[in-house]
């Protein structure tokens, strides 16, 4: 085993260490925490936006924004009116357990229902960091290609549930959405997969419906 | 410094050491190498095809497809007529130096003007490892987004040169072309951006002669 696998192990074991205090403290405050996944320009932070509005009055959701710099994306969400924390990564491409902890210190936990963690825009190394979620979600616009699923496998796998996004621009790709459904499933069975688009609305009630579901669990 | 920075240091140093035993047999060969990066779906592979065929019987190409499983892009590339070498990074977010001194000791460099590196889709870590190459390039499809370069600005200082694609989408987003560029500039002063469709062709031309003039130096 060479120094490169032996650190990163001793990475992944300090994380999963905290990941699991994450998850304790979630479980004991009633949190229910998303880990929201997907490349740059997947579509998250809109989806996010569409799904706040729809939720907000239901429940109270609070939400983790992971960005390498800039706090763009959380100024957009604090103008759906939630607890919004930026992480700034400064270059790193995923959030770990030790930030979302951090950034939950910040936040009030007893009043929230459902946290949301936008992670890093990359469709690989996400996956790798148990941040001490509940569950991870992975959105997959139509305009990457239906050829992902199988390329970049273990997102997918790690996933309970597939947002296939910009559902709308279908017609102008050569998206094989039979092909892409049939990869999903074989990669995990029991995946949940949702059509959606934040232009046409596609989708997303029945997405915010069964996101409901999770966090009233 | 903590013992995960100080690993980094090190991954890295081994790493740039063997990009600059690359970079002078490269030299030494003739060979011009371009490291091609972007996001998963921003188009590589595709532009890499139409770009093989603009090209394949002006200069010997030769690509190095990175990917984290499957051979996909290496069977498409194949198809175009010209040496590939796939490389599967088993799950890694990137290629790296060693990955390639490994990979061209299959391939003939002596009978090589140009070789193209497609790197695993990903628009943060790539941007991290020198692999030997002359230049980057960054693909930026329209779907992704235009608030893009200023949210992952280290690809785009690396890039010498952004393409812009999937440009025939352009009327179906709220895209600011002139935003980005102006970002993109702002981030890079001399970079050399390409408007480009594959599914128009728009832009392949002047991309295509832009490239045959590097390979050409």
């Amino acid at each position: 085993m060479n120094l490169e696998v032996k650190l990163m192990k001793n990475i992944l074991g300090a994380n999963d260490e905290i990941a699991t205090q994450n998850r304790k403290i979630f479980s004991e405050r009633g949190v229910v925490v998303m880990n929201l996944m997907g490349s740059p320009g997947s579509g998250k932070t809109t989806l996010l936006e569409k799904t706040l509005a729809l939720l907000a009055d239901k429940i109270k959701i609070a939400v983790i924004e992971g960005d390498l710099f800039t706090a763009k994306d959380a100024e957009r969400i604090e103008r759906a009116g939630v607890d919004v924390i930026q992480i700034n990564t400064a270059g790193g491409c995923h959030l770990d357990a030790p930030m979302i902890q951090k950034a939950c210190a910040a936040l009030d936990l007893d009043a929230i229902d459902l946290l949301i963690v936008e992670n890093v825009g990359n469709l690989v190394c996400p996956a790798e960091f148990d941040i001490g979620e509940n569950f991870k979600a992975v959105v997959l616009s139509i305009t990457e290609g239906d050829d992902k699923p199988l390329k970049y496998p273990l997102i997918f796998k790690e996933s309970e549930v597939t947002l296939l996004n910009k559902i709308d621009l279908l017609p102008f790709t050569n998206f094989d959405l039979r092909a892409a459904c049939e990869d999903l499933t074989t990669l995990h069975p029991t995946i949940k997969i949702f059509e959606t688009s934040c232009t046409t609305g596609a989708g997303l009630g029945e997405w915010a419906e069964w996101l409901l579901g999770k966090a009233a669990r």
